[in-house]
């Protein structure tokens, strides 16, 4: 099943995708929902951030290959992180497939793409075992963690860094029932392909993260956990298209713009 | 005027706090509202951390004597911060007034209260000024950033040192009106005084931090920011009862339990 969330005439209304259609949807996956007799054209619709969450959490460094990648960017060795601990984005930098990545006047040119596999959380769990973890699923989309490299480095905190407004593209939408061991991540920028990885090789996986954070967090329907990314990263220019394909969910794509 | 948010038959509902009485309103003060013919005694109702933030923003440090006391228990000098680079806290952390701060089974002893000013945030924002920057806000409650320290020290990012459930009090409610720069903090633990302080003693004021946030990010109405403490802290154990004072918002306590 896959899950959208669309601009109905102003309103934030969940949709479900069915081929090049979408059944209009009261409710959302979170809650009750029912299908309704509106039916949308897919291509027609603005599509927005498919979930905006209670809370924010991105895994942050969680693959070999980016680790030792960022380390040796910064003239140091690379140090993989021992636990799975988690940390937050935030979501003013929410936009939607399709809405543009806008660099900021004073940024660098070190604004780089980070594709990642998106978890949702579907119910309501604290306590919970690996074994039990993706009992807790709604599903998963595609997102792009967008970073300043010179702010990341330099500022105490991630704010600007990874969290100014558009830094945080996903969608398109949410696909159920997949097997997040399965997934495979393709980033292509104005169509030349520049990572490839496994959802598989992270450091700790999707049912670790979640039956850590929940000995002490209780997780709530419409939380997000991003799982970081693989491999170096490129910038990205005014002009650009950045897209994230992961197999099983779709391509994300998000134009890039700098304000003049 | 003193919004709170409680607990109403199971449903969180605004309301204005006038004497010993509540009036309920329909909506939020962060949409539309009205007042209803509804009134409640304040005694008698369930208050509810007053309200639910888009994105949760902390200060994290930014009073002079804390940092050097923070500092100087990690045996290293005292850095204070050269910018306002705003960190994060969670909601699922978050509870009312009078709610216990439940202390994890395996949290050390060293779990201590940071009796904090919290900014709510009215109306939407960008790029504004110092000058401009308390027209967005709608009020000011009290937070207590309670922290597990030896987490805080080894973990790589602060989600259960600061965000274990229960590890977000906020309360009793929101006063509009206020100039922060009168307000002082006296936080209290089972009947002690062991802290007190000015809000104007930040290294970084409320008017800063909004400007600058403004420059990369949209602020919306509910988001709020915490604006850290000042000075020492102490362990809080089961059985303790941590109350926050704030001139002219009123007193948030909360009891504390030792999960066993």
């Amino acid at each position: 099943m896959k899950w959208c969330r669309f601009d109905n005439g102003g309103k934030p209304t969940y949709g479900i995708v069915e081929g090049s259609n979408v059944v209009e949807v009261a409710g959302s996956p979170f809650t009750r929902y029912r299908r309704t007799a509106r039916l949308h054209r897919l291509s027609g619709l603005k599509l927005l951030p498919p979930v905006i969450p209670p809370t924010f959490y991105a895994a942050g460094i969680n693959y070999p290959e980016h680790v030792t990648w960022a380390a040796r960017m910064r003239g140091q060795e690379p140090n993989l992180p021992k636990k799975a601990d988690v940390g937050y984005r935030a979501n003013n930098a929410l936009i939607g497939h399709n809405e543009p990545i806008i660099i900021p006047k004073d940024a660098t040119d070190q604004v780089q793409y980070e594709g990642e596999l998106v978890v949702v959380i579907g119910k309501q769990c604290k306590n919970v075992t690996e074994a039990q973890a993706l009992d807790y699923v709604l599903g998963y989309t595609i997102g792009n963690d967008v970073s300043e490299r010179t702010w990341q480095r330099g500022d105490r905190t991630l704010w600007r860094a990874k969290n100014t407004d558009t830094f945080k593209p996903m969608g398109p939408w949410i696909v159920t029932g997949l097997n997040p061991d399965d997934l495979h991540v393709k980033i292509t920028l104005s169509g030349r392909v520049v990572g490839e990885y496994d959802v598989k090789s992270a450091i700790f996986g999707v049912r670790h993260f979640i039956s850590e954070m929940s000995k002490y967090l209780t997780l709530y329907p419409g939380d997000m956990l991003w799982m970081g990314t693989d491999g170096a990263t490129e910038n990205m220019k005014d002009g650009d298209v950045c897209d994230i394909e992961i197999s099983g969910i779709g391509v994300l794509s998000n134009p890039v713009r700098r304000e003049r």
